[in-house]
């Protein structure tokens, strides 16, 4: 069984070391020759819009996936009709459209932020008087940790974001003050089963994923799995798919679709019984979801622009690091490592593994 | 980090699947160029005694390991003068060879089978006046899997056995009444740390390992330690080393030593905080050895000349799939699933798995 994927980045490299003990190898279409996912897959190296270098890949697979978002719609959609593509072209452009995302959320009554669509600075204007400050305004694709975000919270910065506006689609959202952002990691395989893993509880710097916790036994995770099923349900979906949610006093508040493997679900490798990568190729291959059961607790710290020394990250008891191999560069990740075990011990040493990973910031 | 290693079969690939998120990548020298480390290393196709072969990887090594003992000597010590080799040359003469591995247990009061060495068919009639009947004629040096064995209970078989010596170098030893099997995993580290796996209790059918499970508490551990701690100290080991033992009505007596990751160590990969491999790669690139605490209960079972359907086997609740991507051939290790979770479930869904296996035998 071989798997296409589109994206050669940390993603694909992580699937592609879940797939080889499955027998499923994995061939990625990257337009770097560098594509990190290379030295464990197939690597083919082209744009994602060549015609010719998706039907090589399509030649070379059994069926298809992405890790990312942004892949251009128009390249899934020539090789559906050639081979499976999961999750379908169709999640995927709700997925990568705030706006549709916000949409599906109200058609479910999944609780999401006040929002308004806004092209011109008109709109723009329109939409603040109703949706009042602070409000974000968020390009309605192609975003992603945190970048094309604009806060409005003064004049100022309502002046800066009607500039970035540029006749761009947008969507501004209200300000959701929050406690603490939580995600849930789904899956749901082609025969329609659905599992959930414990939720994760994030914490952003900068708007780049910092740390994620495992938190087996959170109150809210029942509430998150209603609304996740109910998303995987509505769009026929297969494969994993990440729900990012805001806590409030209100309870969750939907935030974003991702249509993928996570960067909040890395901790599954340790902390669950089955990793997001294999229980991600278990769905698109057509093979029985693994189970999704916590084992232990864990917490992830994501290296970014620089990687720490790998002998102290390992000096600490139960810490596994998880290298890119990608050239260094600021804000880039670079790797994770994930501290596994009695909650009461990965708590006593993730301040020294924040620490360790505060030098690649 | 770039890591050669001599042999390029299953051992090779999953130390190279453990290598990649460390930073550490493999260069595998192998006859074959079918190799199953293949894929996932990348692989110089050479017979083992080709010093110019030897010399590249040399060039594009850190250090250097082996994934099976019967890999020529005198490659190593090619090899030994210009990069780090672990476990030692010194290591692999022992463990190689059934008669150094016996005289080091006795050196070291680790209690053994009888045995003598014998080369001529007088040779055989003496030893088998002095150990009696039954006994076992083995090869000194290249067997595994039961091959180069010969099981002395009657005269027909003691004249099989004088027919097979034929000038070769072989060990008579006693034949053990075993209660059990198990083996001990045991690591060092450069700094000589060591660390210990929970034992495991192995059942042979044909001389090959069909069935490993985890025994985590079993009272015969801190035996098995003792002895292995004695065995690594004095050998200055590097890597892991796996230590099989008959358990009889006396307690432990040690059967051999494999100097590399172990088929019987397979289910560290689900079943304890750090798998074998990995903590090889550990040990040899010098970095902390990690944690060999287990994490739940496992139990192993090999799949020998051929594989089950994937989807049957990953129908079972927490079973996981390792295949090798070998050509099947009757009496090939092609692959291997671990059921992983509490001891109750482990023991209740086992029967299925043997089954699925069976299939394969």
């Amino acid at each position: 069984m071989i798997c296409g994927v589109l994206g050669g980045g940390q993603l694909a490299r992580m699937l592609a070391l879940a797939g080889h003990p499955l027998g499923i190898g994995l061939v990625v279409l990257d337009p770097s020759p560098e594509a990190c996912a290379g030295p464990v897959a197939t690597l083919v190296t082209s744009p994602y819009d060549d015609p010719a270098a998706l039907d090589d890949l399509a030649a070379m697979a059994d069926c298809i996936t992405f890790e990312f978002e942004n892949v251009p719609p128009l390249a899934l959609e020539h090789l559906k009709g050639r081979l499976p593509v999961y999750p379908s072209p169709e999640a995927l452009a709700v997925a990568r459209d705030r706006l549709r995302e916000k949409r599906l959320f109200e058609r479910l009554g999944i609780p999401t932020a006040a929002y308004a669509p806004v092209t011109r600075p008109e709109e723009l204007d329109a939409a603040l008087e109703r949706i009042g400050r602070p409000a974000l305004l968020k390009t309605r694709t192609l975003g992603y940790d945190g970048k094309g975000q604009w806060p409005i919270r003064d004049a100022g910065e309502r002046a800066a974001a009607r500039a970035a506006l540029d006749g761009r689609h947008c969507l501004l959202e209200a300000w959701v003050p929050f406690e603490r952002e939580v995600s849930l990691i789904a899956v749901r395989a082609r025969d329609g089963a659905c599992a959930f893993y414990p939720l994760s509880e994030n914490l952003h710097r900068q708007g780049i994923l910092r740390l994620a916790r495992s938190r087996p036994g959170d109150p809210l995770s029942a509430a998150a799995r209603a609304a996740g099923r109910r998303i995987l349900e509505h769009l026929d979906y297969v494969g994993v798919l990440a729900v990012e949610f805001f806590v409030t006093a209100d309870g969750l508040v939907a935030n974003e679709l991702a249509p993928r493997v996570h960067n909040s679900g890395h901790w599954t490798l340790e902390g669950a019984e089955t990793s997001q990568f294999e229980n991600h190729l278990r769905a698109v291959a057509g093979l029985p979801l693994g189970s999704t059961a916590p084992v232990g607790h864990a917490a992830m710290v994501n290296f970014i622009g620089g990687l720490p020394d790998p002998a102290r990250v390992l000096a600490l008891p139960g810490a596994h690091l998880h290298t890119y191999m990608k050239a260094p560069r600021p804000g880039r990740k670079l790797g994770h490592a994930t501290l596994h075990g009695e909650a009461d011990e990965v708590e006593r040493l993730l301040p020294q593994l924040l620490a360790l990973g505060e030098g690649s910031f």
